[in-house]
């Protein structure tokens, strides 16, 4: 039970690097940053275990709702280039969760076939599935079935509404404005000339939700919680790509802070990673 | 400690009506539909307790994070022809928590008043005062924060990211386009002129969305958890005034059946309704 008296201690816990490598310890002695030891402050009530001596540090650990393992790998369906893809691929990669990346080209209509409209009805990524045979959609609610049980998903009930506020603030006021003239004026060829008159209103509301995000970052170093959750990933993975999409940040200088400190924190990946392209890499 | 062999029974349980009325047996005595009941044996590890013999049979039942009092009353800040706020009062309703209504008529600027505006930054409705000085903002995160451990807000990992799955469509897919309509179009005098050129893109959308949800609904009751949830009451809210926003809702027969058993739920009300306008009828 060393997992336990090491979650009584108060402040930064030091990690016993030098304990002899059973499983557990071995597993304790590698979350040397801040990140993973919270993250093992957090996971209350469950066990590490460690069938041999893997690298694969947290992958381990006893999930909230079940066990993650090899066993029930996620598939994600998703598309390099669309931010609410993005969002998952970060978080699954911060959590340090491993999965199957399938690439689905939404410009070359991968996503109107049937066998993925039998996945999901929608034809959208990101997509999860979850269990076999068993599909989660929409991006926000992908981040709350990843990340529940981990410091990124708050558990406290209001600072669980603060975040779920921000993630529907999100999908309302920023993803159908942002999201919407960053794929259609850079994503696609000839998008600007098809969608001339929506870009006025895509710009008035996207500046409308930065503004309300500069307003809230001008007091808080992050959306919800006092700390770096899914509210913050749900809103970076457009946020980040703002100036492609048309949007000048130039006046929003809290935004540009925020925008580095997310970029700064622990395994943080760029929209252009993906596991593949490590394995590839590697 | 009556209520917990209560819970213990298996099945629909015996409300015992015959008990002598002390407090506790009168809340219990009142507790005759199926939907009580089954909020009752959902409230765990909570005790009932009722000052006195008041028709308010649930308003005193302990919640997840703390106790529900009057003293503790929530202000519910609301227009009431909006389908976002409709959805908290429809759910304040069902769960029989009391509060306190202001009314903000959007259309009279009262959401623009510096009052307000430090209240809510976005200047949005519907807003909740949960404690004094501590707002929430967004509809769907109210809805979580208000029906966190009841029925009507899945605890169960996967069916409680169906819910959100369905919650993020509804404020991504179907209010920014049937809800822009309704208020544009049935709220705002002349906003079918000034909005000519969205119109478009609203009945592309909103009819796409709507064939989303009637795929889901031909081989399902409800959205999620396989019973009525705030998920419902998010997509009930746009969906039940689709007509008046000019959506043809007659090739959706699926949906139209799910509005009809919507409102078949027990202390369903209209989105007229209105706790004030309940006091000023009795």
């Amino acid at each position: 039970m060393r997992h336990r008296s090491y979650r009584r201690r108060a402040g930064r816990p030091q990690i016993p690097v030098d304990l002899p490598r059973s499983p557990r310890n071995f597993v304790l002695s590698q979350l040397r940053t801040h990140f993973e030891r919270a993250m093992l402050m957090h996971v209350r009530n469950r066990s590490l275990h460690c069938k041999k001596h893997c690298g694969a540090t947290l992958w381990h650990l006893h999930h909230r709702d079940g066990i993650r393992s090899r066993t029930r790998m996620y598939t994600l369906y998703s598309m390099q280039r669309s931010g609410n893809c993005y969002k998952v691929r970060l978080a699954l990669a911060q959590l340090r969760i491993p999965y199957r990346l399938v690439e689905i080209d939404i410009l070359k209509g991968e996503n109107g076939t049937p066998e993925f409209r039998a996945k999901n009805p929608s034809g959208r990524v990101p997509l999860l599935e979850v269990a076999a045979g068993r599909y989660l959609p929409e991006s926000n609610a992908i981040l709350w079935y990843i990340a529940g049980g981990t410091p990124l998903a708050p558990d406290d009930r209001f600072e669980r509404a603060e975040a779920l506020r921000w993630m529907f603030f999100e999908q309302n006021s920023m993803e159908p404005s942002i999201g919407a003239a960053y794929f259609w004026l850079t994503l696609v060829r000839g998008g600007r000339d098809l969608k001339m008159h929506a870009i006025e209103g895509w710009t008035e509301s996207g500046y409308g939700a930065l503004g309300v995000m500069e307003e809230h970052l001008e007091t808080n170093r992050f959306f919800a919680a006092d700390r770096y959750t899914i509210a913050d990933i749900a809103l970076y993975a457009y946020t980040h790509i703002a100036e492609q999409a048309g949007f000048d940040l130039s006046g929003f200088p809290s935004i540009r802070t925020w925008l580095r400190r997310v970029a700064a924190q622990p395994r943080h990946v760029t929209m252009e990673w993906s596991p593949t392209l490590l394995e590839a890499a590697g």
